[in-house]
């Protein structure tokens, strides 16, 4: 009897080879790597009986083809990784649902409509200042603007996919229409401790978070460290502090909520002078978007009140701002199903990260499937999700593809 | 009759002439500007009647014969300046003696002791990672290990010295005898709101605070600001701004007390990651050395309960410490009494900042007066003190001398 967890775990190893070198897996959009890890997929898709192109935006697609007008379902993640990332974001969300497909035709079952895998280029968007070009583009919402954006070597977009022997002015054309399009699954890591501390291997995900994303300005006055008296003083971290620590108290205290002071300037930043400035990031994520705006809401009356405490100008700009993508409620009842099958609770949680299901749900209903992860670690070499978890996942999506 | 205050500001505005290209004064030690400088002081030095000679450590010396065996009295400060610094300190302390012995000679008031006005050449400690040369050098306290330090171009201490036409190896010989040393006086702008605050012009010193410094590394964990959950997080930034917040309650709480994070600096500082890592630093000030001592067990105990709070790693560890400075008592009495007869209330203070005269501490009884300073501003080209103010504290610091 095949062991999938197993086959799953062997080629995630085979693709971590598809990497700059280490540690960790380094897989940037059109490049050798990308290149690499397409050849590869490409083998695996065309052996469980996918018929493979590359499209326009650099998608690897394998499709399964069903009876006339029955419409696609679609699965897939992307191919890329962060800088010394791991070897599962993503390509996790690859291999798995081309695996079920094998499993399925393996054991005979039709599926009484068309089937694609999609590996999308770039979702992490570390190589341009854009991400999700794949998904947005089958979804009908990719904007030719972003083709002029460059990397750091000063290369566009438009260039990379021309370089890679992509059309990009073909984009346009790979929308897919959204009558024939009956669903998008995909699978990820959970990025998150949570099914590790529940005792699950998978989880049924409810929403992808909405985010919010502040900059803040606090402006005091520096001065001498041993001259100026504690009464007299404008300290614009002292004003920072106040705001960190009362956002990590609401995001503490509030269902659904999480909230991140990330980054945090300090100027002069030396040992003998009073902080005249600081500026600040605060990231707000809530799978309730009325939750989320209320805690900006509450952000901004806390950075006013440490302002005038602590004597500071402030600026404070919503800089981003993205609503929660709720997960199609048949699409998670069906998958919940399919979890189940596998033994397991169908832990039900919001993913506090974007996904390229968050750009698919323009395109039709969406859900997502989670594999626990050691630590909750991710973006690192160290992260992990067990080969018997990766087997658990082949038969849920087996499951939910078969019962559809 | 001579306006003193009138006069001493066009010297100190002719002597910010010396100076780098702007905005503000930049004068390093052992620069061409620092040569510039000398060339004007000795010139208004020889003019009030004072003989002239540069020593080995580059201060600027001139001198007024007493009686034989009469021992003698220093006045002074530093010539240097921070880089984009202002025109008053340091440079403030040189100009003011100057004018006073002038106006004492004018008047003909005999002085029974021989008297010293010295314009030190590094104090900031801006070019070199060393400072107090030349007041150390006189107390016999130089340090020949300093020489080797290297600015910032890789030109060392020994070397500047030789380019200036001095020879480090005398150093050491240019130590006073203690017993001949009176005492020693610095005018310095007070660098900080007190004055002003209290519409005083002239403030006695009290003591120069003692200081002790604190790095500090809190150590947690990072992670994705989306995926981990409030409660699982190890927030390096949070136990930061628990640190920084109560080191300042403390501080606003005790009397004689300042305390200043001034350096923070977070890992991995971005948008969308919990921060990992902080390191910051801590710097206590107190004239009292028993307080500041108390204050720096209060912020290690802080430290710890924030990193057991937020389940961080916590480093600490005192890098700096020296104690405070006191004035002596019979100079600051008789200062007070010298201030008193300008009309002045002789409010007394304590510095914050370390002075030449900390060092000086170490040869003879020492005492400081310090003049209102616009805003408490220093360090920054807006600094600025009154001719009124400055013409007071040249009539405090002549009677100051006469009745000594």
């Amino acid at each position: 009897m095949t062991d999938w967890g197993a086959r799953a775990a062997e080629r995630l190893k085979a693709l971590a080879e598809a990497s700059e070198p280490g540690p960790g897996v380094t897989r940037l959009p059109y490049t050798p790597q990308h290149r690499a890890a397409i050849d590869i997929l490409s083998g695996w898709m065309k052996d469980a009986g996918l018929a493979v192109h590359l499209d326009a935006a650099g998608t690897l697609v394998g499709r399964l083809e069903g009876p006339e007008g029955s419409g696609t379902f679609y699965l897939g993640s992307h191919q890329d990784s962060v800088r010394h990332g791991g070897a599962f974001d993503g390509i996790m969300g690859v291999v798995l649902p081309i695996l079920a497909i094998e499993k399925l035709l393996a054991g005979h079952v039709p599926l009484p409509f068309s089937v694609e895998v999609l590996a999308f280029a770039d979702e992490e968007g570390v190589r341009f200042p854009t991400a999700l070009v794949g998904s947005r583009a089958l979804a009908g919402r990719f904007d030719p603007g972003v083709l002029e954006m460059t990397d750091n070597g000063g290369i566009s977009l438009r260039q990379a996919l021309c370089d890679f022997g992509l059309n990009p002015d073909a984009i346009g054309e790979i929308a897919r229409p959204s009558q024939a399009a009956l669903g998008y699954l995909e699978a990820h890591i959970e990025q998150g401790p949570v099914l590790e501390e529940e005792d699950q291997a998978l989880g049924v995900v409810t929403a992808i978070c909405g985010i919010e994303r502040h900059q803040i300005t606090l402006l005091g006055e520096t001065g001498h460290a041993g001259t100026i008296p504690m009464g007299s003083r404008r300290d614009a971290l002292v004003g920072a502090s106040k705001i960190v620590t009362g956002i990590n108290e609401l995001a503490n205290s509030v269902t659904d909520l999480r909230a991140t002071v990330g980054a945090l300037d300090v100027h002069p930043n030396v040992v003998n002078a009073v902080p005249g400035q600081v500026r600040m990031t605060v990231e707000i994520r809530s799978p309730i978007d009325a939750t989320r705006e209320a805690a900006g809401r509450d952000l901004a009356a806390m950075a006013r009140n440490a302002a005038v405490q602590c004597s500071l100008a402030l600026e404070i700009e919503r800089s981003y701002s993205q609503p929660a993508q709720a997960c199609d409620p048949a699409l998670v009842k069906r998958l919940d199903t399919a979890v189940r099958q596998t033994g397991q609770q169908g832990l039900k949680l919001p993913s506090g990260a974007t996904h390229d299901a968050s750009a698919m749900a323009d395109l039709c209903p969406m859900a997502m499937l989670f594999v626990r992860c050691r630590g909750g670690l991710s973006h690192r070499p160290e992260e992990y999700a067990a080969p018997e978890d990766l087997g658990r996942a082949v038969t849920a999506i087996t499951h939910f593809l078969a019962q559809y």
